[in-house]
């Protein structure tokens, strides 16, 4: 760092966004990303190359409502007008909700102790709406019970490879630590049932959520039994596990740390 | 008609849309509007040129959840599967809620006796990037019953030149009778605060609930008080009452008969 560089300090964000306006978080040559708009925004403000690094690498079309990154901003830059400035200039699709200093050594990414994803699930033989960028809808009439003794293996420390995208190096453990899983069922405005998934773990692998959803969802229809999950489990094979839910019923909830 | 055209029904449709895929209900050549859309899709299916009539022409980006429109359709026509196809063919953004024979009189926009709108105003400091397309954003705190004190003068038969963009020929009388006009306050499930306005009237002028909103929004921030209400009814010229709200927050609710 040269002498005449301005000290930086590590800040931590706190964003909500509409994914269906983006290629997903990270940032990706010629497409739009919120990792991109953040770094387009952000290296305009300070006037010199700025990279977020955000808590979770949310797919394309995925939303999220707690998303957090970290970054190093210069320290004379004021925090309380950043969130609406942001904003501003990443519209539309995020909201910048905080902006607060964080500790030197504080990652968005590798701090965290516990994600929580939510995802919907619209239950009804009518669509609606105002509902598709942000749901999936499922018309066939779904067994919730069934559903949710599905769930109750997925919860502890397990190799998640059926429920995971492999990745390309392959040298990486799959295994990860599921908090608690659980289906709530709800109404919409409309009176059209409404299935909601709430999943917290330490981390999650690619696509672990919605390959879980997916699967879940044929416990719902009855193609699968709730106890074949645990031999979902221990195949540790992609093949073993069932449909793969699309990305637009999910969203990064929160990210604790 | 040729004794070979097979012999034709009134139907009527129930749709709910997301004015935000489409410019306008109306058709209007080279552009993707609701009517267009269903014209499209029905002349299709019926291997003739069909063409709707709406119970409302909404605006660019306003939406519809029970817009009515009656069409002549080919008497053999299966009324149960077509919600579904016609669903199917103008996605994304409409859904088709039911189709239903018709009295060969019924007019989906004169037969109707009134109109329900009903408008959302998201008023929070921050933004939710999952309201954007289906409210409008105002960051200054409304004074809610002021608000609700301003509706009380709109009630019943008026002439609404002030509220409204005058037609182009000039001749239509703007007198309508609003039936009621109430706020209720509500939470977003993030917790923010969300007012919405319920109007309905034997029928509406062009821009009538956008600018009464604008007007009522302008009582809420205190820069016109509700006192005002009656002189700006009664100066029968636009430029009396207040701003004109987005398209955004507006949804076309019911339609009766």
């Amino acid at each position: 760092m040269s002498s005449n560089e301005p000290a930086s300090r590590r800040v931590r964000l706190l964003l909500a966004y509409d994914g269906s306006h983006f290629h997903g978080f990270a940032t990706n040559e010629g497409v739009r990303t919120v990792a991109g708009s953040l770094n387009d925004a952000l290296s305009t403000i300070a006037q010199s190359d700025i990279e977020v690094q955000g808590a979770g690498r949310t797919d394309a079309g995925v939303h999220a409502w707690g998303q957090v990154v970290s970054v190093d901003l210069p320290s004379d830059l004021d925090l309380e007008s950043l969130p609406r400035r942001l904003t501003k200039m990443c519209a539309p699709g995020v909201v910048v909700r905080e902006a607060a200093p964080a500790d030197s050594d504080f990652s968005a990414r590798f701090s965290a102790t516990w994600r929580h994803y939510r995802y919907l699930v619209l239950n009804d033989e009518t669509p609606d709406p105002f509902m598709a960028a942000t749901s999936w809808h499922v018309s066939h009439p779904l067994n919730l019970p069934l559903m949710q003794m599905a769930c109750d293996p997925l919860v502890g420390e397990h190799d998640f490879s059926s429920f995971c995208r492999r990745p390309k190096d392959g040298e990486h453990s799959l295994v990860r630590r599921v908090l608690s899983a659980e289906w709530t069922e709800q109404r919409t405005e409309h009176g059209a049932r409404l299935l909601r998934f709430e999943i917290r773990a330490t981390a999650f692998c690619h696509q672990m959520v919605r390959s879980i959803v997916g699967t879940l969802v044929d416990v719902g229809t009855g193609k699968i039994t709730p106890g074949e999950i645990t031999g979902i489990l221990a195949a540790c094979s992609r093949s073993a596990a069932g449909q793969v839910a699309p990305p637009e019923g999910l969203c990064l909830w929160e990210v604790g740390y």
